[in-house]
């Protein structure tokens, strides 16, 4: 295996948060400036921030939670494929990549990833992310774990959430907020861990790749 | 590789907490049940809770954070070493283990483990943990990181953080907060994947083992 590719933003307060959220709070609770024995940060934030990942229970009462996402599906052969053009994926441009039979875990680089040059840039509402047909085609081909270079897999103001609805509603992982500028289109392993935060609707990822 | 095996603390605010420190807090900001498009969880929380990563920063003014871990030290090759009986872990205690030359990576199941057989015990000042000269033994011996399964590598009032001091003075990390309770000891493969919090003192992680 090749070197480790870290596909994750670092967590700060000042990344882009979604319209209308609360921003992230990190401050230092103990510091060794002020006299204190060690420093200790505390953070505020909800958990759909950052590079994260999307359990079930995010859109769908009672489902799983991102304690019980599982490992067999965050850890293995990824795709990642690259749409650099497109303004949006849709069932037909996932169908037109042929990819490897058996493929479980889809990465997608766009445009988006450029906007991470500048990681404190404001919300951008205009990213690239799936149809809801681009959903229907995930599920009905077998894939287990989607991802996506900006901060929602759906476009902004999807009527109804419809994507996350058709995604979760099958406990497809979704990992959101990844930075693929250093990574080109192939296959690689997959190294997805989340924070193992007890029913909760998502949780903070750390999302490495290794080119197979 | 066999199957993996989830070394980390689901997270919850009823985790035993350090003494005088503030408990986690845990809040739905949106939920289905109240009629939200989606459930969305808030969470405030020092990062020294659950099993997480101490970066050099804790203890060291200017020292690295958390984001800043090197990913080729929190994964690879690790030990797991049993001390069911001791009451402490010494140098000799680790001179004892004659590890297989090279090791690198050393993770320390202790009667600690069988806490969290009841995970919302209340805290246990009489956790099994290093002596100084252990960490001394550590750094002295190359290895890069080291793991126990209590709430932190050093005694409970150890003088001047002594043990905390010389691991992060050398940029050994440490995980904290590991549940070995269905590890044995031998060889593994670890992957230890933190948070990626921007120069933070230390970061929530998601811990696996696969037997080698």
């Amino acid at each position: 295996m090749t070197k480790f590719i870290d596909v994750t933003l670092p967590f700060s307060a000042d990344l882009p948060c979604w319209p209308g959220d609360p921003v992230a709070e990190i401050e230092l609770i103990s510091s060794t400036a002020d006299g204190g024995s060690c420093n200790v940060t505390k953070i505020s934030t909800h958990v759909h921030y950052g590079t994260r990942v999307d359990a079930p229970v995010h859109f769908v009462p009672g489902g799983k939670g991102a304690d019980q996402l599982t490992l067999e599906t965050l850890i293995g052969p990824a795709e990642v494929a690259c749409f650099e053009t497109e303004d949006k994926i849709t069932a037909a441009d996932l169908d037109g990549l042929a990819l490897p039979a058996g493929t479980k875990r889809l990465l997608l680089k766009t445009r988006n990833s450029a906007l991470w040059d500048l990681p404190t840039h404001p919300f951008e509402r205009d990213y690239v992310a799936f149809t809801p047909d681009a959903s229907e085609w995930v599920v009905a081909n077998g894939i287990d774990l989607v991802g996506i270079d900006y901060l929602s897999i759906e476009r902004f103001d999807e009527p109804g959430h419809a994507t996350h609805h058709i995604l979760l509603g099958k406990e497809v992982v979704v990992i959101e907020g990844l930075d693929l500028r250093q990574v080109e289109a192939g296959s690689y392993h997959l190294i997805c861990l989340p924070m193992k935060l007890k029913d909760a609707d998502g949780a903070f990822a750390r999302v490495v790749l290794q080119r197979e």
